[in-house]
């Protein structure tokens, strides 16, 4: 908000316009730019729609087509632009249709609301998105697996309370998360079948007197089906939007701990894995730092994005049935999220693809522990009951001639000898398949 | 934490132990006696995969078997205890079993870890929980479909921005809260398939160098499939968790909404509906009140709920793999959610037979401007053009002989005319059959 | 992050280093430019403490210090910008430094850090947002008291549970949110106390080895004391940015709730309230009405900033003690936050003094019984047993021979009839004298 | 919620009654009797002041105020117990108080409202336990500083990046703890003030025709000053709730941080810190374990508590003015918060007298380009350019000869060599001071 206007109580008529509408419309038209394409896409639908029961004539059909198309190739090309004086991308297409047909411009408005025209063109943009998001998980699912079967070998201590435990591997790390982004796609899925729905043909809410047919416009947007009633219709403003935000949520929950191992792993008191210098920052003052900027930065986001839903509710909750102006703000929360997730995903495939993962790591000294339940375990296969085995092994840590043996026999479903990275795949495509 | 304790700092060691333990336990054995029905589930299906691999002999299993099955009818009869001295219901049912069985007993802990071992048992309980839940929705899913169909004729104002803006009615409103269920059971199925794998042999995330058949005991179990990665397994500790509660804040943001309307339709100011009075509370002071308690609670039981899953997120964010001890705190904060949406879905349900919905709302006078839009479209189906028609209807309202044309022909789907309650509950029908 | 990049996976290497900057740096430059002014005087008093210990030559310093008064007349006049190539706000002053004194502008980095340095530029910061929220708070303060006194007589009915309940007046209503400020301004304070402190040599989060005097710079910077502990200086990082975001949050709450009960009073089954239209927005459809857009946005935009706390604390928790690079991202969640809170304050105050308030609104019959508790007492202090006066107002009422008594006599402190806004203002005063 | 209850739509009157109290009343019995003390201090304040004004004659009042004494000590011996058929803790008060004194124990109830009753008893024990709170931080913060001055000259790798970066200490480690609570205690010095107000005599939300002198009980009571306007007085319910678990919040941030480094630090990759077997739980299958369960607990309890002003928030929020019925909701939220931080600063507190801190942790080889830094400050000390000095030093990392100085020379306030420890406690007290 501009400064000067606020030093003064007295405002000109001009200036107290300048003051509301900087107030109100905010950041809207920022985030209407990624609408504008779904807008032709939503104006499309409706047209024909309205061609078939009669509001409008068999002969305009076609050139508001046409313009729309024009108008599409102007939004690909990055020409389209809103114009000083007109409130929003909607008006904008509206008006150039006008400038364009006239009268016959005009009628691209009947039988609708500014509601559902901006309901419709945020499903299929959050649609869209969803793909996208979907085809990110995708690559990093791949990357994941790669990384598992081809360091599948390479054993590092697993951890539980923090403490040193048993034996674990690259395989079984790397693996973990691509087996963790199959839950998460299970969320997206779910927000994918509830933004999948057409909202348009609502109105404000409540509905038209006209004839109009929303079975067709279904069909022409590709919606697996309708928001029906029209005021749940209305309802799901806000409602689509936090449902992504939660499956962004749980795919940022994945990463940021991820970067989490990351960043602990690189630590010299781990040392299990490096990263090019050029992944890394170095200190002005410490030469011999590797700071692991990238994947601080991927978890520090992530945590941020875990906070969204949390803000999405506090906007759209007690209030009673209808619509309310702060709707409009959803866009300014989500939006961003959905563009980090984004980012936080395709860089975390990209820079994994470089990483450089240590050998032998289990040789030091102090791992040997790691093997005591193996030394338990092979006497108990051998015959001796668990409770003479637990306490022999127990003594020979005690007297320190424990003699680990390092020799690891995991052969069921996930463990280190059998992975089950092809099963695990096959999962990932079961849920994969149902966007559609 | 006891007071006397907290008074002194050279405390003897018996009452530095229970000082330990009181802290460290805490809660646990309240919510653990939930668990101790899945802990003989699963207990069954690992001792029948243990015998399949020679851990168990043939001759045993019987015995073992026979007597889980007296604790199983122990536990159904509410006559299972936690004894004195004995840590959790884990170790009071091996206890149990080992007094019957002598060391047979004891074999029962072979190739499994306690963590395993809980695992298991949490989300045996969250999918019954789960279908509890959806059983619960469909309850309030089918009143208020009746309601929607009983009361369809009868007109509310509908508004945006909480201005009066066009018709609406009870068969719209209670319709709307009817569909918003089906997107919630979406989110619900996705916490369902996400908690339907078996983590059973992931020990304590590591696997073991037994050759334990975890696809046998995935089928004896019965869930869908497993987490097959046992560093994955040990992750979704807390992860199924946040899913679930994710799942039940979005059928509190419904429920939320709909008590919210209903205190307000309750208000005098709008006075739309009411409940008999043994479903609302006087004033001890002032004999006109009818205070909604029922949803007033329920609004703030449901908004409450919805910031569990920050709890979950902040209780399990940034930790490096592996099991830490603070995952157990989470049956703490999930457990009684689930218990309140669970009291939240049925107590609506049933006041809700009860509601007393009120007619002719409508006929009040400052509601007639809510036609306005009705005589604007009448205008242009008859051939005036919308901007012609608006100008007329406008002028009339202004010089203040505009007569509302009630006769409403809302005909498209989802709408006043035409609620598509039959498509809506086929829609609920699809996402409902998906669990199994 | 451009596109274009994404679609390849084998980067060249200006290419690769473009991507890593772009996800490296971020939104940094666009917040730095808001602590430019800050880095000047914290340059300043650095240098003038490197003098006295002989790491600046006495003749060095009023050279040094005179540059700076030119890059902080720059920054005044918005003419200073970071380079092509320079990395961030600090950096460019470093090197506008050098090219004009050569060597002696590199001296300006010795005995410090990049991480102190930021630090104090945005402790500066937020002491200066913190005063200039504070200030706003007052003008919205003594708005409402004004409103409060001016309406002071003109009765509303009072709610709770949502029933109407007893008599309330407008000098009740804007006099209660002007006594809630006192309170926000209360948890504004304590996160100025909180910021009120020098971090400056606390280095890295390690102090350093020469032998700086950090009271000294205390005094100059005008901080109330030190963050004495070098590690706790560092800790303060992400706590400083929390506590002002919960300030802000407290401050938001309040304002919200107004808003709502803006809209509430807007809404046409109470109409107690209206603005002049050109603080309401019209329908293109619905002539009759008048939206409030900018209390739903105010609304929206405070129940955003509720959430902003949760993201910091995502953000921070659970990360060992000392730096982390994502840190800065605290920048990107909390200075949007307080331009909005800035915004929203002064904007309501603007509309407030334009607000039309409705005489004459308890004569409408339906708020009768609001008297009910009025007549009870009037009873009682004549002597009647409360018990006797209740039943007979109660008979009374439901024998529709209630009369009203609608003689106020309210006369206790804070009652309708003795607002004592006198006493609150100077309750606010005693708390806004304590910034200093 | 009972499960019988559940199965039938038709209950029987008894049955009905049964349902709707177990969800109206909940768990509110339990938390009462926590106020019960409080109750009664408020009672006895208002009877003094309803004896000055009149309504109750002078004769009366010792004999209440006797009573009132009996019930006090009734409570304070545990004995005070809410009878069957009784709704709460202050029904049962006023019905002891007329079973003894007949009609005379009635009036207790003239001129007030059971809204401003429960608010005053919350605020006075929330007052109580804002004290008991700050006297835990004050022995946490003792322990802390002691171990800080006892541990000082004990060096430990400081990290940044969580990279190891330069010498730090124990000293510096526990100090900076210490000082963490200065600001956490400022924030609960917010919430005491804020709560630290009388809202006694603002009745239902609107005031009261009675003549009552809420300065005389505010005294009384010794409040600091009144919540004067009676609208905001009603509006302080939740907000002084959510007021102190933000402040609750802080410290649970600051335990938790520590507990995490507490666990880190006793990682076998880090080892700088043990504690005696008692405090911690071996493994039954891994001998050489040492679990840090009492910090992973107060870790996962304070992040939680971090997590509490939000559910708050979410309950209170978008709501208008006025009492609704889920403020009684904010009881079950706050109060076992309140308990869990008084547990979790005891039982830090009294573990951490137990804490081992191991020697000479720098010697080992990885830790001695923690000493860069220093060699780079000497060779500036001595004259060279910092930029000579810094390339020297790293070439003398790169070829491997590099000599670490380890002669730490820090000086300044607050560094390793001058913790300040005694003019941080003074910090401290100032804060402690003020509240009273």
């Amino acid at each position: 908000m501009s400064k000067k206007l606020w030093q003064k109580n007295n405002l000109s008529e001009n200036q107290h316009a300048a003051l509301v509408e900087k107030f109100t419309i905010g950041r809207d038209a920022e985030f209407d730019l990624q609408l504008a394409k779904y807008d032709v896409l939503g104006n499309k639908a409706h047209v024909k729609m309205l061609a078939t029961i009669g509001l409008i004539e068999e002969s305009e059909l076609p050139k508001i087509l046409e313009e729309l198309d024009h108008i599409a190739i102007q939004i690909e090309d990055g020409k389209f632009i809103i114009e000083e004086g007109i409130e929003d991308v909607h008006s904008q297409i509206e008006f150039q249709l006008t400038q364009k047909l006239g009268d016959i411009g005009k009628k691209i408005h009947s039988a609708r609301s500014r509601n559902d025209q901006v309901l419709v063109d945020i499903k299929l943009f959050l649609k869209n998105e969803i793909l996208e998001i979907k085809d990110l998980v995708k690559n990093l699912f791949q990357t994941l697996q790669k990384l598992s079967n081809q360091h599948q070998d390479k054993l590092i201590p697993g951890y539980t309370h923090f403490q040193i435990a048993m034996p674990s591997s690259f395989g079984l790390w790397f693996g973990a998360y691509a087996e963790a982004l199959i839950d998460d796609l299970e969320m997206l899925l779910a927000a994918y079948k509830i933004t999948n729905k057409n909202p348009l043909g609502s109105g404000a809410g409540y509905g038209s007197s006209f004839p109009i047919n929303r079975t067709l416009t279904t069909e022409l947007l590709e919606f697996e089906t309708l928001n029906y009633n029209v005021v749940y219709a209305q309802m799901t403003r806000g409602k689509s939007e936090k449902t992504l935000a939660t499956a962004i949520a749980a795919i940022a929950h994945t990463l940021s701990k991820f970067a989490y191992d990351v960043c602990l792993y690189m630590n010299q008191n781990f040392g299990f894995i490096t990263f090019p210098d050029t992944f890394t920052t170095g200190s002005s003052i410490m030469p011999h730092k590797k700071n692991p900027d990238i994947f601080e930065l991927i978890r520090g986001k992530c945590n941020i994005l875990q906070g969204v839903p949390t803000e999405l509710t506090l906007l759209t909750n007690n209030l009673p049935s209808g619509y309310h102006r702060e709707m409009q703000l959803t866009k300014e929360v989500l939006f961003p999220a959905i563009n980090t997730i984004k980012d936080c995903l395709y860089i975390t495939e990209y820079t994994l693809n470089h990483i450089q993962v240590k050998d032998n790591i289990l040789e030091d000294e102090k791992y040997q522990y790691l093997f005591s339940v193996e030394n338990v375990n092979d006497l108990v296969l051998k015959g001796v009951s668990f409770r003479d085995a637990y306490v022999k092994v127990g003594q020979s840590i005690e007297n320190q001639n424990f003699e680990a043996n390092k020799n690891l026999q995991h052969t069921h479903e996930g463990s280190i000898g059998n992975l089950c990275n092809e099963e695990i795949s096959q999962e990932f495509t079961k849920v994969f398949e149902k966007f559609k």
